[in-house]
């Protein structure tokens, strides 16, 4: 392991918290972060990647640094990409600049390309160590290091319900369980996914729209974007009855809707031995519809489908802080468990209040 | 209100501070904490209330005093009794000690007695103020205040389910839902409270003492009391079936049991008109068995019952962090809610983990 210095944390954490302003619109590109620093300990140039197609963090840093990236070390929070694609190969222009020295806080995930970019750049003599606050980099793409690694999506599982479990009364009244800020909440975690993937019994049921609503937005997301900016998640809704009618809400903004269904549909999925939606097939597609990113918001049905298929990578859980008895509609739907050896167990991640609610945000740790 | 100076919430912290001690010893007294502080800021005289029968918080403070008390100033986080119990009134000591000044955190919260101690101190020409870090005063003695102002004693309501609210599978198993953490976490609560409240069936069935186990305790409580100082929750047992033999667990330690029914039992309580021991009843008569701070631990009927008749102060729940599904047993039991207005509304005070566990503390809200 390198001896990282005081001023190395510094910079790369300057770099991470650079990368975290693209993280409601670079999808399906990574978020990163660069900082070039001189000798003397200034920051010459810095940069982050926007937007597909716009240039990565290391040009912004690059261009802003222009000569005096000559001898300077760079930080960046993702090994630099080697390939021509739509820009020239970030290592490239790096070894243009002359730094000398460059320092990532992890490597490519991509298995096919990791290790590449650090090659080309040691090849041409220029210094390079890699680990330094890698945690935090792997937290800041999720979805993007998922799809390089497996060819799958990440998924996101939001629920809500009682602190007792439960997602509505026996006669299904279950309006305003969370709170004003929990719903809020919600509306970050949407416009922090590519896509969100509901059903069309929820969807009619409350002829839910699905979107993202800016005004709704926290304000740390309205003071790095434009209203027009904001990028809105692609709506994939499970719709094998073709319900979907265009009068919904759900059509009535201008983001896309993905029907998906076994046959005369936006995406075409096998269905499953129980005559269900391969919910597997279904995932396995999304990437290639350039989402990578899901967030799940519907009932109890599909939610246990997404759990019992070992496809949720996290689960958002909102208790609202109210009693409302074992007779109402329970969180999960019937697992038909006998052994407590087979209960799902969960990774706590994080536990907040937010408004008057509980936000728990825990990892299944599926056994097989 | 009065301007109190920096050094007057320090001291007072440090009065609070020092009242916690007894917070495993006190009861049914309250904690209270005192330190004397002379003109220059130095402390001449500190102490706490430990047990019922010995001094109280003050007259430690002053015999540690002496003559510097003489003209200093006193913070207790209780006002001073006026009194003659097993002790001369406090108020009359601190009047003979000859202090300047006295601040209170907080008046007497029995409405019979409220005022007097500090009026004995005025009418002496002694200088008094009062609130004083009132909230942190009042937290130090949920029990012993609401039996003085209600005659009824605090009610925590122990519970454990997992995160989506069931307490076993359909078929019973629900062995080591929560962590070892939790399960310490237990036995503070139980080390702090006058008594454990529970059923026959639920002792029978997990063969329980309900006792606090030594080992099993925090080094915070370890750090401050010998084994032998500790104090044994008395267990309180609802037993209409008179089903309880001697060789259970519960009869192995030496603290009380004390069983209740309608006839026969060591609290005999009357039956409601569904044929139920009146909980209210029960709750009525602790208080004059020196008891009035409750913990229980039960099944989903007792909760429930509790609940129903608003007789809970705190719920402390414990999430394990697993999935069970809805067909499993639920945390509460059929509550026959037909409408969300008729939900129970609870305020959360505290969230956090114990281990791998959630523990929350909530408040039930109830409208009546």
């Amino acid at each position: 392991m390198s001896n990282f210095t005081p001023l190395d944390f510094q910079m790369m954490s300057r770099a991470i918290q650079l990368a975290k302003r693209g993280i409601y619109t670079t999808a399906p590109n990574p978020n990163v972060g660069c900082v070039i620093v001189q000798t003397d300990g200034q920051i010459v140039g810095e940069g982050f990647h926007a937007k597909a197609g716009e240039p990565h963090a290391e040009v912004h840093a690059m261009r802003m640094a222009g000569d005096k990236a000559k001898g300077a070390t760079a930080y960046v929070t993702l090994e630099p990409c080697s390939h021509y694609g739509r820009t020239p190969p970030c290592a490239e222009g790096l070894i243009k600049a002359q730094v000398s020295k460059v320092i990532c806080a992890m490597q490519d995930p991509n298995p096919k390309v990791a290790g590449r970019g650090i090659k080309m750049l040691r090849d041409a003599g220029i210094e390079v160590e890699i680990g330094l606050l890698e945690q935090d980099a792997l937290d800041l793409n999720p979805a993007f290091i998922k799809r390089m690694q497996t060819g799958m999506p990440f998924v996101q599982l939001k629920m809500a319900a009682s602190l007792d479990g439960q997602t509505a009364l026996e006669n299904g009244q279950s309006q305003w369980i969370t709170s004003p800020e929990a719903r809020r909440d919600v509306q970050n975690y949407r416009a922090k996914s590519g896509a969100v993937l509901s059903t069309s019994q929820t969807v009619i049921e409350d002829n839910a729209s699905l979107n993202v609503r800016w005004a709704e937005l926290p304000s740390s997301i309205k003071a790095h974007y434009a209203e027009d900016e904001l990028r809105q998640p692609i709506r994939v809704i499970l719709d094998r009855q073709n319900q979907l009618r265009p009068e919904l809400k759900l059509f009535q903004t201008p983001t896309s809707v993905l029907r998906v269904a076994e046959a005369s549909a936006d995406i075409k999925v096998a269905t499953t031995d129980a005559g269900q939606l391969d919910l597997h097939d279904l995932m396995r597609q999304l990437p290639a519809n350039h989402i990578d990113h899901i967030w799940v918001e519907a009932g109890a049905t599909l939610a246990k489908s997404l759990i019992e298929e070992q496809l949720v990578d996290e689960l958002i859980l909102y208790l609202a802080p109210k009693l409302m008895g074992s007779d109402g509609r329970g969180l999960m739907g019937a697992l038909g468990l006998t052994s407590m050896s087979d209960v799902i167990d969960l990774e706590i991640k994080d536990v907040r209040q937010v408004g008057v609610d509980i936000r728990i945000v825990a990892k299944p740790v599926f056994r097989n």
